[in-house]
């Protein structure tokens, strides 16, 4: 007869997480000494870099590739930071081992933007000169300044020319930059659901943003983390705005249409639609883990970027250094950034002469499907990787 | 030798209106006893429309024309009213002497709606209960509650019949609201740049605007005006969004594209860009003009207009009493309604039986095309309701 006095003991449990994740990565803190001269003529006498790395770099230091994040990214791009961590970082889709940016072929390395909220020096660091909070005072970088840094974080990394660098939306305006500023040290450029300039539209939806957030009286001229609170409600009409921008008419309707979350109308005006109820949720929660300042600082780069206005307006001659291959892709129903945006890009590098291929995916998703795992896109991205991963090893020969 | 000691006394300068406008207008307050039953539940016990008439009723009255206006529109569409009034009413461009709705043939009636702010009973009118504005205590009010109240304003007149309605936007919502309500009191029927009903995305716009209005201190709960305040930043920020989604993007590409009013950048968060300046100016004197509880509501009635959700979600079954010949029209680049929308109307309306032409204009200006004098349109229109001149003296004989 068994034993039943004593309950055996739990077995410690520990997660596993699936074969084709990175597993549990810790973020690093890179730390610069050397001043930074930023676009605006003021100097960053010295910064913090928060980086995530996936891989190994091999001798030759020729498998790296940068992952390049958009408005609201940082560097957590796969993985996990916690055993009980809900969800992997922002594109662990196409990052990991045998997916699309393969971390068994690459040195995969993820950087928190300057001016970001993530760890990386910003407006919610320390300002070495008064021991506040940077706030408003932290300077209004742009697509060109975080090149740069980029740069300086290759240096420290070892890492003379990157394979591959790759990035989406935002991110692809950096990927851009690189291969028009650092032309011999980028292979391969992947530009994703992007546009070489923004539109009024584009800044027009970035001003109301910035007003939502400005008019909000706990804004306090951006000084709100020294009164310890937060412009939260303008920072959440901030996000509502942007979020109706990612998605597409198509996609809100397959995730909502008008349905409701009460039976018969209330005749007010609380969150009666599922979409109403939606966009409020993620106003909320945005407030919780982004920055006010940074919000305006990341809009404000997009709004700056314009590579084609350093050459005449001309992006056929901005590009004319590149020597990257590049891989442009584009979404059909993605109308912040629509194909015809990057169809311009593509357009001026065949006019260039550029080695280029061009992927326009038939998504219902909008602009967000740039972060989606669509067979399609992954198939195409994973195909080109490969041929990336090929090149990289013969260049090591 | 002249006389020169006294200088001829200046002539009295009249100023003159161009022959084909209606010329001084003056508005007409209508007070109305009769109690209304609205769609929420509630009562309005008495109640004001305040409207404006161009042109003469004929003795069968048979050729009154009902125009409906749009979200931020009020009852003068034509005309001005005074001697040094710098801009006629919203509608100048399609209504007047010779013009597409032509005041020579037709007495053309426009209102303001049940809860607007420009005289008609809602939340800047007094509560006769309080003798305080009504403010968040006016009833959400519906399309379906302002084609009531419509068809009282039409008794009042003595007009049993209209020639025609014609409205855009939520103005096409209530001409479709008309002919499934009263079939027999409507004999042409205009919708411009409308839809049967809001997409999520739609109702998403309209959120983020609610959401401006309310989260702003200023809002009070809707009793500003008790306090002598007003939520201008709020409802600034939701006319920017608004007014985003009037015009498309090659309208605003062709408008302001990238131009700026700074040569330089610099690297902040002023107006630098013109589409920026031209946003927040748009913001601004809107707030001087509009109501912001009004503003509201409007939206709601938007949010809320479904007529295929009384007939088993079938707009088929929604229409098939309507009696009306239609004309529908929409405009390319109208992304807010776009013809797809416009184009739901149509195919319901052929499934039905009714008779519908229907025109897709092509043109820039997104869904303020409607507001314009575009030719194709104008006498696409024109041509229409000469032809509906020509069948209401039919109908008199």
């Amino acid at each position: 007869m068994p034993d039943h006095s004593q309950a055996p003991s739990e077995p410690v449990v520990t997660r596993s997480f699936p074969d084709s994740s990175v597993g549990l990565v810790t973020p690093e803190t890179l730390h610069f000494d050397q001043p930074l001269a930023l676009s605006c003529g003021r100097m960053l006498e010295q910064f913090d870099l928060v980086i995530e790395t996936y891989g190994e770099l091999n001798k030759s230091a020729s498998n790296a590739v940068l992952i390049c994040h958009a408005l609201s990214g940082d560097h957590h791009a796969a993985g996990y930071h916690s055993e009980d961590d809900r969800k992997p970082g922002w594109w662990d889709s196409a990052i990991g081992p045998g997916k699309a940016i393969d971390t068994n072929q690459f040195y995969v390395v993820s950087l928190n933007n300057l001016g970001g909220c993530r760890g990386s020096t910003g407006p919610v660091s320390i300002n070495p000169e008064t021991g506040k909070p940077w706030g408003p005072d932290f300077p209004v970088v742009t697509v060109e300044d975080w090149v740069e840094s980029h740069a300086l974080l290759a240096d420290r990394l070892g890492i003379t020319q990157w394979a591959a660098i790759v990035g989406g939306s935002l991110g692809g305006m950096q990927v851009l930059e690189w291969t028009i500023r650092f032309p011999d040290r980028v292979r391969h450029a992947a530009v994703i659901a992007s546009a070489p300039k923004l539109s009024a539209q584009n800044i027009a939806f970035n001003e109301v943003a910035r007003q939502a957030i400005m008019s909000d009286p706990q804004f306090l001229e951006g000084r709100y983390l020294e009164s310890e609170t937060l412009p939260a409600s303008g920072l959440g009409l901030a996000r509502m705005v942007g979020h109706i921008t990612y998605l597409s008419d198509d996609a809100m309707k397959a995730k909502f249409d008008r349905d409701r979350k009460v039976t018969d109308f209330q005749f007010d005006y609380g969150a009666e639609f599922q979409v109403e109820s939606y966009l409020r949720y993620q106003g909320e929660s945005f407030t919780k883990r982004f920055d006010a300042n940074t919000y305006l600082l990341m809009t404000r780069a997009l709004d700056y970027y314009d590579p084609a206005s350093r050459h005449n307006h001309n992006l056929v001659e901005a590009l004319a250094n590149a020597k990257a291959r590049f891989l442009v892709i584009s979404f059909t129903t993605d109308w912040r950034f629509s194909p015809e945006r990057s169809e311009e890009i593509v357009n001026a590098l065949h006019t260039a002469g550029k080695d280029v291929s061009y992927l326009k995916v038939d998504a219902p998703q909008g602009h967000d499907a740039f972060l989606m795992d669509i067979p399609r896109y992954t198939n195409a991205l994973s195909a080109w990787m490969n041929r990336v991963a090929t090149e990289s090893k013969e260049y090591t020969v």
